[in-house]
């Protein structure tokens, strides 16, 4: 399939600004008809087409900004971009400055009767880059590639965009899809309502992101420090990429996240392993034992509570089934025989709190291996929340389940008392990062949401009760007490926080279609 | 205590060189009556203070030889010094080839009719230096030290080892202690014979080893290839600390050593912990269960039959017994409260295998930390052998435990079907390094040496039956089928490996004291 440009452009000329405008605003008297809601999505397509096409130029310059948020001056170049991009779009914009650098806020009132806000979430900074690894020029220099049989993606001429394209083509840069992809689809969607003279009929705000990828440190302190500009009823997150099968999907929540580091300690310093093996307890085997022993042999906690509230009836497995995983496909790409026996299916898995080990290291390996008893030994946990658990609580019985293993739980390294006094010694950290947070699926945002999708795909969207990753959400949810909502839209393989990000131009393109058909849906 | 150098000297004026020999066999006639012994351990000892005085020009120049054995233009230059140190002395010198650096041989008939030949094993590379954490100029220029309260090891000028010098000054440099220290003490040795018109009643052959710290990887096809040059009836090692005591000690055997690497496989790559926790089976949590099986809480090996074939019936337990070891000073050193209990003290515990996780690695740690499932976790691990254990026996026993804990075991990493097919896949693979050697008390080289000890410090040595650790002598011992012994000499605070290496003068005399009463030890 080829996008015919051409021919948008001949019918834009047949049919002026205006009178599309009417156009739209006759389909959206009749939506609540199937067949006239077919002939809107075909237009919310075209019309997409047509501002995907536009935005190309100004989409090269956002992604050529180099955003990697350890790097403040880099930012800065970002936001003013921004500030400017917002501005020149009727949005008043406010830096919202923190300890580094400034979150930033850009308003928009409509000129409508309206009820409502929309607070929008969007992230700007992106993930570090590794350039050697990236098969073109910069990966702060788009390009425009496509796939060819035996060659993978051959880079084609940018200018290619100003003709015809293939929705199977792609841009690669870093945070096409994660998530300057999803900004340039937000400021096209409003110039393309500008254009269409057409207003929502709720107030506007947008709050942009620059350190996402760092874990927004500075975010919760900032939602507390603005919270009257902030003010809203409820939160659209357009971040993320789509269910697998690439379809239109609405996320309803998010798990969120705790860390757990745990160093058992073995000789005050590493031994060698002839003098003392068998006689120095040995702090990997420990740290081995005590992770096995919370954990049985099929990947379910063991710890006695920890998954304690959490009832996954039956009208919620039904809801959970429509989404459509293909579980076989899924283990092939992971590459697993078996899948872990905390629930039947993907979907319900997400749904309860993970204990995973993310890390882990004692000694050293590989080349670099020493024939020593070491003198620590470390494991990286990370928990994914669940809206019915509560993070401390989990984190106290994975700290009493420690104990329970017959150690002296510290919160430092032992003294040479401590260590003389107890065998098994061990060093517990933690911290809670993102909360969960979960909106049901017939709040008010849901529905309206699901409206806007239904219309402008004709189609039901992938409804996904919560999605496994976290997101910096819940200082919003709880600081504003307001639902969130995530709308993804990108694909999702696009090598998001790795080298080659990038977006396919078809899911850019209906980026534009769902956030022009989300603003134009009555709240 | 000062070594009164000065009135050594003049002693020395007193009694020329022939007039000292005279004595010292005057002295060798009276040998079995204890009084007499008593006199000629202060004649070696005094002799060996002189010798000592004497080398010191010579073993600064040895100890500024760069000897890191990665840098083979390095070890040339140690290969050279000692063809010329060896030469001078009367021995006839031989490079032994190998891929890499050469092994040299030096050999030396004795005028007396010799019965036997004695084989000795000296060490010439170093281990590699991280010249910032010196304390000194550089680990190769050797500094002179001595201890100050409330300041640590403080620098003096080199010429102080002009004059009297205290026994616990120090002198840093790299391989100080391991093992340019014995060698220099060797050489001392023989001069000191020369000077003394004596001569061992047997032959010698020194084979000396410039990969050691590399664990001697071209050693055993060399033995294997000039078998008929190192042809001896006994191999003593001039290598290692001394007892933790510091007192003269004899060690009797060396524990082997094999390696086994683990790698348990996860996802194809490394996932998203959000996205898949709960779904996708964790390695690191994999390996740690698969590890905390083969042991139990108390450190002992949990494998069916790892241990047979080790008793320990009384006589040996006494043996083992006569060592000094101060096993709340060890337990303090350490920094642990119990130890393993594998056995009841730590000379029992060299007696048996040990099996010990020498690194273990999954995802990243610390900064480095990622939000992920890990796609492999790695365990290093070290198995410490005994006489009594077959090596690929203790191997296949732990292969075989992996199997029955329902994993398909590869030695190369799986494919594609075979991920699919199996849940548990774990890659193994081994090596044996080192075999275990032991020597009896009461064997002849056994007997020699206590022999020889008892005169040179007029006391038992300490008896070692089996040392923790591993020293590449096994191929001496299968090959040419002959029994060795080690002679430590040097202090067992010395930082071997470490930065800031360093070697006791006291020491120092006591390693030229002990080789010279060796070598005038009739065989």
């Amino acid at each position: 399939m080829t996008y015919e440009t051409a021919s948008i452009r001949i019918k834009k000329r047949n049919f002026p600004a205006q009178l599309q405008n009417m156009k739209i605003k006759l389909c959206l008297l009749f939506w609540g008809s199937f067949s006239l809601a077919c002939s809107a999505q075909n237009d919310f397509s075209k019309l997409a087409k047509s501002y995907a096409h536009q935005s190309f130029e100004e989409f090269y310059e956002l992604l050529s900004l180099a955003n990697d948020a350890h790097f403040p001056e880099d930012i800065e170049k970002n936001v003013q971009w921004c500030e400017k991009a917002f501005a020149k779009r009727g949005f008043r914009t406010k830096r919202l400055s923190t300890q580094t650098v400034p979150l930033l806020l850009a308003e928009k009132k409509t000129s409508k009767p309206a009820k409502k806000t929309v607070l929008v979430y969007l992230q700007l900074d992106g993930q570090p880059v590794d350039s050697s690894r990236w098969f073109q020029e910069s990966p702060w220099k788009p390009a425009l590639k496509k796939q060819v049989k035996g060659k993978g993606w051959v880079e084609i001429p940018w200018k290619n965009l100003e003709g015809e394209f293939d929705p199977d083509w792609r841009i690669f840069a870093r945070s096409t899809s994660d998530s300057k992809g999803a900004v340039m689809a937000f400021l096209k969607a409003t110039d393309a309502l500008k254009e269409l003279k057409a207003e929502p009929n709720f107030n506007l705000k947008v709050i942009m992101d620059f350190e996402e990828e760092l874990g927004s440190p500075h975010l919760p302190q900032a939602v507390k420090d603005y919270k009257e500009d902030l003010a809203a009823d409820m939160l659209v997150i357009f971040d993320g990429p789509r269910h697998q099968s690439n379809q239109p999907t609405l996320t309803f929540g998010a798990r969120g996240i705790a860390t757990v580091t745990l160093t058992v300690f073995g000789p005050r310093f590493p031994q060698h392993s002839g003098h003392y093996g068998n006689y120095c307890p040995n702090p990997a085997l420990r740290l081995s034992q005590l992770l096995a022993s919370m954990k049985d042999g099929q990947g379910r906690v063991a710890i006695p509570g920890f998954y304690e509230g959490i009832v996954l009836d039956e009208e919620t497995k039904e809801i959970l089934a429509q989404v459509p995983d293909d579980e076989e496909a899924i283990k092939n790409k992971l590459g697993i025989a078996k899948s872990d026996a905390v629930a039947e299916n993907l979907q319900e898995a997400l749904q309860y709190p993970s204990l995973n080990i993310r890390g882990m290291r004692s000694g050293w390996v590989g080349e670099e291996v020493r024939t020593i008893i070491p003198a620590t030994a470390t494991a990286e946990i990370d928990v994914r929340l669940v809206l019915e658990s509560d993070p401390q609580r989990l984190l106290s019985l994975i700290r009493q389940h420690v104990e329970k293993q017959g150690y002296l739980v510290l919160d430092r390294p032992p003294t040479s008392e401590e260590r003389l006094s107890h065998d098994k010694i061990c060093q517990f950290e933690s911290e809670i990062s993102y909360r969960a947070f979960r909106t049901e699926f017939d709040s008010e945002v849901g529905k309206w949401l699901i409206r806007a999708m239904r219309k402008a795909f004709s189609k039901e969207p992938v409804k996904k009760r919560t999605s496994g990753g976290s997101i910096p959400i819940s200082p919003f949810v709880t600081t504003l007490n307001i639902p969130a909502l995530t709308v993804p839209t990108v694909n999702p393989d696009n090598n998001q926080h790795s080298p080659n990000e990038n977006i396919r131009l078809g899911n850019f393109v209906e980026a534009i279609q769902t956030i022009l058909a989300i603003l134009m849906e009555p709240l």
